[in-house]
């Protein structure tokens, strides 16, 4: 096997995952039924990755990435609103641009045991979940960020797919700062 | 096998599946994992359920039932932003009682495939969605209420289990009336 041909094998078992992923949800979706999508051997598929958890890895680990440099973006900002604005001006871009995987991803029992593994990962989560409260701290603030982190990840899923990014990023980013109470700066 | 001990062991299935479902999504758990896990036979689990579906529907039905008579309350108000309210504060109270299922159930493949297959489900989740929009019609509506929907199912989730059930709902109303942009009655 030829390298360029791995790799667009390597690139169908990602597309088919996400595929059986939103069918099934990631805990309910086995390399075994990933090579059946694809009428692939379980040996052409362990060449490649060896559980359904590095799979699960392989596709989050970009967006994680991304996630990341938004966060510390967010936090060289001053002052707890700007850090929020920028934070959720970020978060939105990213889910917009990743339609297809944050709607599955989001609250999948598959990938929050992943996050429990990863302690990289969950402190990225904290630490975004702390800008977008930030500029109310407590309980409060915390429930509001759940509630922007979750429900943005849902509405660019399926049920949107007739709106462009532009209108949906814009959509989102006024709604949230609503949530958020981010409307009227207070200084 | 008496009756009180046979509705004991289906009390224990629905509490064992829960606690799987939490764990592996809906999606994730199957018949065989919910009777090794009490250790039951998979005979002794079909007596009381013939697929996961069935299983799932048990849980369902009278939260939904609940549902739609929040639905149908909030139709019987009178103009856009009071069939909101009262629609807010009806999901609400219900996504409080219900804390350990909500979580699982908002967004779980499963849950969707069965909301597919029951029209008179998804109908009623429809017309809980326009009412939430309803102050704000078209995309932008729609939008909001999928964030609303989705937040709350999943800020009632474990993160959250230290807070009360009426602080928690005072927040929750709090934050989606914001979101939903009811804050100001428009006369």
């Amino acid at each position: 096997m030829n390298s360029p041909a791995a790799g667009a094998t390597r690139q169908k078992l990602i597309e088919a995952a996400i595929d059986l992923f939103r069918r099934h949800s990631v805990a309910g979706t086995s390399l075994q039924m990933i090579s059946d999508e694809l009428g692939l051997t379980k040996s052409a598929i362990y060449h490649h990755f060896r559980t359904r958890d590095e799979l699960v890895s392989t596709i989050m680990e970009p967006v994680v990435d991304e996630l990341e440099k938004l966060v510390e973006a967010a936090e060289a900002q001053r002052g707890p609103r700007v850090q929020a604005e920028s934070m959720l001006a970020g978060y939105v871009a990213l889910a917009v641009a990743h339609r297809d995987l944050f709607p599955i991803l989001s609250g999948d029992p598959g990938v929050a045991d992943l996050l429990r593994q990863r302690p990289r990962w969950a402190a990225i989560v904290k630490r975004q979940a702390d800008l977008l409260a930030g500029a109310e701290p407590g309980t409060s603030g915390q429930i509001r960020a759940a509630i922007v982190m979750s429900g943005i990840s849902s509405a660019v899923g399926v049920a949107f797919d007739g709106v462009d990014d532009r209108e949906l990023r814009d959509e989102l980013v006024t709604t949230a700062r609503r949530t958020l109470n981010l409307r009227t700066p207070r200084r």
